[in-house]
């Protein structure tokens, strides 16, 4: 299908999430149905105009785009296997958070249907939502991403990832590693700075612009990384980065080593292995798909 | 004691960073006298000008301030057990990376034998000392490091952080083991979308400027650390942060999950004693000294 600035739209879920979605295509002037399982969310949004039918086979027949934005995957099954069927010839972009395979299995259960189906992974929080700031992952066929992007770019910036329907979600789940690790990491560090008396604002106020300015260095891991030699100079060994002290001092202080010391058996399986000498970010190596054990 | 901008230095060793400072001081006009137990370390430093005895006995001696920058703790008893004793009087600043405990326990053996004590932790690489890019942190008595930051203040920028000598190395152990678990965050992260055929300079590309712009929530999960209500609105909670699709979709990919499979270990054991909807912060309390097992 191809939408335009005033195609109709149903939007399914309205949490926290849904709600923002819904709300930004009324804004818009998207004539939008709304439908969530507990009726009563769709309240405000039918007070500023949407339509609210209770039954999901009115909703999902109501426009040929559908967008869902349920809890989980199987909330997904669960709301629309029953209907499916009446969908077909129509577009379902899923904005719920799958892992990757579980958006493969949707993509290929609404193929089955008829159904063309772009994955998507909010990277916002409902406030940002309407906003640039928003960013929007997605992945799928790309014609089906062009057909529906006026619509998508109500929401934000969307950007899309490639045909594998799995790669938004992967994409999206690998930053929130990155980022939810991080905020381990600070609490791990504001615990032993805290173990001395020092506040977790007082700690923050130093964390905040080091580690900012330390991300600056992924580029230069990374481009160890795909050059594939970790004995390129300019790199900091693995037997220099060695955590143990850390590990010990943390413990010392009375404070659980968990994140660091996850980190540490990355670095001292490396050295184990005999590669002490070469950088850092050799712990990729441990980490990677295909990890040969001597690799 | 009480230096000035043309105070005599002694510096013990003259690795990387031993040099970088002994270089500073040179730069700055202080009469210097470096020993490396290599002697040949310090050729380029004899030929700028600095006195290079062999026998660290004369080097110890030569002015009332001694700066020791060594590999380790062990290497720091190792070079100055023998000649401690006719230091008395003069002040001792170790630079040499320790453990807080490791701190206090030379700070103590300094004191038996009458020799000021400062402990440092170098928060920058060779090649920013001398720049006020590079931040040294220091602990120990007041008026030592009072007396001694003319000479400190030439290396960069001098930080206090308090009398207890273990100190300066805590927060900067607590610094880099939130830098380290970033880093391991962002390289989980970049295997992740390394097993779907990204590089991992794009995904550094999209990873810099996302967590860079997510250290600014630090500030926040602080506040709630420090105010212990970890109930308080506004927070994600535990329940919304569960890991569980991360770990499974890296697993998935055939990417090990280590780092973030530690943080989800952290959630889950904060769900599993009930508290699945407060907030995200509350994995500090798996980790802080102290911690009781139901807090
Ligand atoms: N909020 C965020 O910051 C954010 C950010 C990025 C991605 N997301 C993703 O967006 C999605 C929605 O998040 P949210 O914040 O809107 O969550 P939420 O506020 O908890 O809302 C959950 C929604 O899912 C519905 N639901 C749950 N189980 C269902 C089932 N079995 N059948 C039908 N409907 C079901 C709920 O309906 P009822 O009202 O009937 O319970 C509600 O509409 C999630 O996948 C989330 O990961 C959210
Ligand atoms: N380089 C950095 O980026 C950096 C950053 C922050 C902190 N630091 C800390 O600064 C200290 C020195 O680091 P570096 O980079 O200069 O290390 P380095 O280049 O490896 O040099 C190590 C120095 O320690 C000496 N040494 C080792 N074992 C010894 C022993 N048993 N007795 C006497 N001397 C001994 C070495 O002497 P020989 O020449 O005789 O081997 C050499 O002078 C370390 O504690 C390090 O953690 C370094």
């Amino acid at each position: 299908m191809t939408t335009t600035e005033s195609t109709g739209v149903t939007v399914l879920g309205l949490g926290a999430m849904g709600s923002a979605l819904a709300s930004a295509l009324l804004d818009a002037g998207h004539a939008t149905t709304v439908w969530n399982r507990t009726p009563a969310r769709a309240a405000d949004l039918a007070a500023r105009g949407a339509a609210a039918p209770s039954d999901i086979a009115e909703a999902v027949t109501a426009h040929p785009l559908v967008i869902a934005c349920l809890l989980d995957h199987a909330s997904v099954h669960q709301s629309l296997d029953a209907v499916i069927g009446t969908m077909r010839g129509g577009t379902l972009v899923n904005l719920t958070t799958t892992t990757p395979n579980e958006a493969r299995e949707l993509a290929a259960w609404a193929a089955e249907h008829g159904v063309d189906y772009l994955d998507g992974a909010i990277m916002a929080t409902p406030p940002m939502i309407g906003t640039t700031e928003a960013s929007i992952l997605y992945s799928g066929p790309r014609e089906v991403f062009d057909g529906v992007r006026p619509v998508l770019d109500r929401w934000g910036t969307s950007t899309y990832d490639g045909a594998d329907p799995g790669l938004a979600s992967l994409f999206d789940l690998a930053l929130l590693s990155g980022m939810y690790t991080m905020f381990a990491g600070f609490l791990h560090g504001a615990a032993m700075a805290g173990s001395a008396g020092m506040t977790a604002t007082e700690f923050a106020a130093r964390a905040t612009p080091f580690l900012s300015a330390m991300t600056a260095g992924f580029a230069h891991d990374a481009a160890v990384v795909d050059g594939g030699d970790y004995t390129v100079p300019g790199q900091q060994s693995l037997d220099f980065s060695d955590l143990s002290h850390i590990v010990r001092a943390s413990e010392e202080q009375g404070v659980a080593p968990g994140p660091v010391a996850a980190v540490q058996e990355l670095i001292s399986g490396q050295i184990a292995q005999g590669y002490g000498a070469e950088g850092f970010a050799r712990i990729y190596e441990s980490l990677r798909a295909d990890a040969e054990v001597a690799r």
